[in-house]
């Protein structure tokens, strides 16, 4: 039986920025529990493992009894399926991100009908924002500490410390 | 107070569209309740009236008991509120679409931080699909029978033969 | 039975534009013979009226017997059909032609599904260039003589001059 | 001579919005002098004629000795010959905005080829204003005054109260 | 001496799918032959290998003789060149494709003058299918045997069984 | 002190076009000054390595006083203020330009406030240039010998040469 007042929100979160929280706090006024799900791709590289993107999520959101953090390998719909889920959200920010999302999102519903995918507007002040370009600033040594939550920001800078 | 579990679908359906219905047969997987709310603008000039339109959209929805169909005059935000609702649906199809559903969402929620908009891909089948469009084949003395429910088909008919 | 080796290329032609006749030239290297089918819409306003937008046209064309000048109303797909023709030829300059272009193609595919639209790509040089926008420049009394034939660049100017 | 330390920012300003502010803000880091163009096309209808649009920018702007409220008919590269300046400053929100700006830029530029267009990305609390959805909200009652400045929040509402 | 009533449909096709046949069919309303050329480029990494690709090809249109298989490298306009033909066919399905496909017809032409690109719009059923998106669904363990040909569907899960 | 009078034009320039030639003169119109800034991004591979890249623009631009040529590694808000220099110069030259350049732009802002980023459009002769497509075009064996500087054809064809 699937769980209509139960959304998964899946992304790589490498790492999690404002705009994912932005979404993830729309999420929770439609829905009641929302289930973040960390993408894990075997064939992708990271700049942080599985462990440390999930216990980055579990770390911001530890007082929210309403979000779930797991995460999946594999197709999208067989994790949805197993988790008798059936509504996928996704943020989108700008027209790059609209045409790749709607062909994900017509896609996975050729391979599971029941699967629906609907779509936030995030703030306007995160419309710029994604993972990429936050780890291109730390890298080169740039920080946007209003990007990111605190413990990203502290991570991001170990990281490229490391590195550097 | 709100009521989480039922969302607003705002539009002129003038007329109803076989691609409104599959947004809404989509909003039925995650709302228990949607209502329909036409929209009225003294403004504008439509091819069927207020009247004309919801009783379109009573016929083709009457057995839908989780369907409401009602109408309103004014901003958008009003009416949700009075309504008791924050949530508003909308169907992105295309590029034009989504600038414009954007920057009404975006409005929208500066007028009321509360009200949020989300958005659903219809099929592709209707991907191209327009009131507009569907107004000026019939009117032209086309038809897209597949397009629209039976009873707007007539009406269209209907309408274009008395002036044609 | 159709003729595979003629195109209709339909428009407003309000008035012909360089742009057109680039698009009418590359048409030529792929169909045998291309019908210019100008559009009589009776609920729009021209600047030029039918006859006159088909004079230009068949004085700048005097010598190609393979290109002919024609008018329709109704339904593009209904007058194709008449003509015992089955391809579209159509200009795509941007982003805004792309989607309203494509919502008609497929719309005019459901309504007679032998109909096939295929575009083409002006020359850079016309990109911008549009009806519309040569219209308005002539209108506030410039004009742009490299972007229409000499004879249209002369009609603009004893329109405007009759008006200003 | 041209005056290049000098830039028109050209406009209907029906009414001026904290968008258009950001933009002239973001210009006079560029520009010495910035001239705020308010356009009369006699073919449209305005909600505040030419004298009270100019006379809400004179007000805004009454303590900025770099900015000139000025007024033109006709096409933009005469006036901006008369003034003896060849940059045009213009603001991009959306991919809506960018074909137009790009079209009129390019057919600026072929009317007078010393005539340069640049443009400029407003703050993001501004990517989804607009004049008209300014004009739309206060027409049906309501309102957004951290979008627009006081004395045209003031004039917008005492407009719609005469007409309400 | 160019063969106006052929045309040349490059691509990786790697795999086939439906959208690819989609296009060919639309094309052989207008050419009389079509030659879907298979490019074979030393610097990318496909899934099937040049003589397995066009394999698929073979089987799949090994009834239709008015479609040739073919395979190049180089450059496409040297390719189009020495077959004798001046007409390449694309399939437009996004926004997307629509800025990469004008790019590379632009600069073809800017090579070769003679050379024109025509451009199809796939069924609307394929409007989110890639080759590219087909690869991961599979690899992933799922499968949209209604998106490629029977062989195709067989030849994706014999690949992908090998690997998991 | 900020250099009012002096812009930024950053870039790979691997290599140098004629689009880039293109928007460095139109930026020469408003600015005193030009610092064309060559990138220099240790995770990345380029064709010609930072010394061949600064070499070819310095030998094109020896006669122009007012154009500077110099290099950076790192964030390109850090290396701004190191010049003192606020305002940096771009092209725009299509919609896939206008989302990830504004998303710099942004970005940039946001790093520091101070940072403006001014867009121009290029000529529409090389709306479709990139220093991408033209590697391409030089490796498989062609030549787009309009498309650059005498210096870089010359440039390209050895390095193909060498590596054919």
């Amino acid at each position: 039986m699937s769980k209509t007042n139960m959304a998964v929100y899946p992304g790589s979160y490498d790492p999690l920025t404002n705009g994912h929280i932005d979404i993830i706090q729309r999420g929770l006024k439609i829905f009641e529990r929302i289930v973040v799900a960390v993408l894990r791709n075997p064939d992708k590289t990271y700049l942080f493992d599985l462990e440390e993107r999930c216990r980055m999520l579990r770390e911001v959101f530890r007082d929210s009894a309403r979000i779930e953090i797991d995460h999946f390998e594999g197709l999208l719909v067989d994790y949805v399926q197993r988790r008798g889920v059936t509504t996928i959200v996704r943020g989108l920010r700008a027209i790059s991100d609209f045409e790749i999302e709607f062909q994900m999102a017509l896609m996975n519903r050729k391979i599971d009908p029941r699967v629906e995918t609907i779509f936030f507007v995030p703030s306007e002040s995160y419309s710029f924002l994604s993972s990429k370009l936050v780890k291109e600033v730390y890298q080169l040594g740039g920080e946007v500490s209003s990007m990111v939550p605190p413990i990203v920001d502290a991570k991001l800078k170990e990281r490229f410390r490391h590195r550097g």
